[in-house]
């Protein structure tokens, strides 16, 4: 059954019947009510183009990346999740690049000026995060793929950085490792600031001192990684095991363990966090890597079905999602070596 | 010097003015030349957003992906280097993903009647390529990344294929080789065609039987090429080569090559393409890999440019770019074991 048909039933015009079904406030009570009820009597299901049709938006979802790198193999992976839901429904993605987090806020500005996009997804957010702060403002619809706290509700999809961090590091304390280095992500980004929070709770809870030579915060790729678990080599007593924010760190923190002259799974114990990317399989890898798993592709996925959700008129303080972590154990953590 | 002060001293409208500059027919011959003249004299240099006035355009170029897959580690390269370029021009890139062929043409169409982008990038074209005959009925601008011949012309950039592989092909062959494997992209893409080429040609010049089951046709995966040599390194003799269609393939064939319990760069040579992922370093791969390498990063900032080119009024059959592939010889490739 279509829109046209559910409309020429109940008599009305196929915009009120569209807003009735998506909650907009211009259709009173008695409408709505009777719009619903002979939907579901007759089966009616809405679809995108019946949503657009109520709405008179874009059907574009923005994504604002600050330099052409955040469009590295994590956003791609992240986008292709995305782009297979919105797609089905004609959505597009509009995907802004910008170099500062002020021209950052201002093509925010610029895109709902022009009503470029009907949402946006907020990625990598702040603490407190502006750009939450001023899409609020700006009444932009939004999810958001983390958390920040900006004091007012906002929809959001997060993983348990927390939760993965601390079994991860928990079984490595297990294995006798005490000198535990951690390659995280730039402080102030929430997920960073939830990795340190699992990290330092799982040594506290063992009484193992907290040695901050053995943190590094930086954005995740393969060279970084490498420079900083060469210098992190050189520390006497050195690191026993590495936890690596994401496989492109692990695979410059195997370069540093392997020019170091020591063997990874044996010397020197490494837990990656592995996003899912097709093409860097952690059973392939030799040895294999142990990981905390969560597929950055599904969290892609999952976050265009809430912004559907959102502009269909579900509250965002109802639209709070936390996944668990997996922790995969392979060839790439081991005992501690005395 | 603003648009408006040019437009202020030369008592014209800023639209006339930017119509001018921009080579618009609706602008007579004597103002064109006056405003030229005039422009030149006093300094000033048209922005995109003078641009955009003239044309009353929207500010974003379009990318149709068929299959989410699409979004994967050679597009997101493309992408950080088109966002990049267009960004600073506050142009966006509407990326828009279908699932099949049909759904592609159907997507040019409406986002044409939409005017949703003032133009297309179209990427692995076809010999005969449909979308690009559509996009020139529906009068789109667009530049292609590859070539395809349908007897218009259009803007193309594009790597010579043919050259790197009939390099890489000569210098296997050089070095003893005969049973030398391509594990080439999809039948019927312009690309493919020609590395296929490329590899014919060589082995011709050396009075080389082509075995037709050398040969490889998939798009670019760990999994796939893992499978396809997988069968090629059973087939008696065996391969002892391999031309890789991408670093993802490498990735594959290299795994292949290790559980038929064979070394690479002694038992088994390859010489792959190297897109030149940051993550993937060929210098820092164990043995180090020979490559044919282009950046695939540089090709999305190129086409980035000649989309603005072309938007500024350049005529489509003057942008046509070939660029050469450097062969990069490292550990992976050897002298044929006898």
């Amino acid at each position: 059954m279509r829109l046209k048909d559910l409309a020429e039933h109940l008599g009305l015009s196929q915009t009120t019947v569209s807003r009735a079904l998506n909650g907009y406030p211009e259709v009173n009570e008695a409408t709505r009510l009777r719009v619903a009820e002979t939907a579901a009597r007759l089966g009616y299901r809405p679809n995108a183009s019946a949503l657009r049709l109520a709405t008179g938006r874009s059907g574009a979802v923005g994504l604002v990346l600050r330099g052409a790198d955040e469009l590295g193999p994590h956003m791609s992976e992240f986008l292709a999740g995305m782009g297979g839901q919105v797609g089905a429904q004609e959505i597009d993605i509009l995907v802004v690049t910008v170099n500062s987090l002020e021209d950052e806020l201002a093509a925010y500005r610029r895109i709902a000026a022009s009503q470029k996009v009907d949402a946006v997804v907020l990625h990598s957010p702040t603490l407190r995060d502006q750009r939450a702060e001023l899409l609020l403002d700006l009444k932009v619809p939004f999810v958001l793929h983390g958390r920040t706290n900006i004091g007012e509700p906002v929809a959001w999809m997060d993983i348990d950085n927390t939760g993965a961090v601390e079994r991860a590091t928990g079984h490595l304390l297990d294995l006798g490792h005490r000198r535990i280095a951690l390659l995280n992500g730039l402080k102030g980004r929430t997920f960073a600031e939830h990795r340190e929070l699992g990290y330092l709770a799982a040594l506290s809870a063992r009484g193992v001192a907290f040695d901050p030579a053995l943190m590094g915060n930086s954005i995740f790729t393969d060279e970084i990684a490498f420079r900083q678990a060469q210098a992190m080599l050189e520390l006497r007593p050195r690191p026993t095991a590495f936890l690596a924010g994401s496989m492109m760190t692990a695979l410059g923190v195997f370069r540093a363990i392997r020019q170091a002259g020591l063997e990874l799974g044996k010397d020197v114990s490494m837990i990656a966090h592995d996003d899912v990317f097709p093409y860097l399989n952690a059973d392939n890898m030799y040895p294999t890597m142990s990981t905390t798993r969560s597929s950055i592709r599904q969290a892609g996925m999952r976050i265009a079905e809430l912004i559907l959700q959102i502009l269909g008129g579900k509250p965002v303080q109802d639209v709070h999602e936390l996944w668990p972590v997996e922790l995969v154990l392979r060839q790439s953590s081991g005992p501690l070596q005395q």
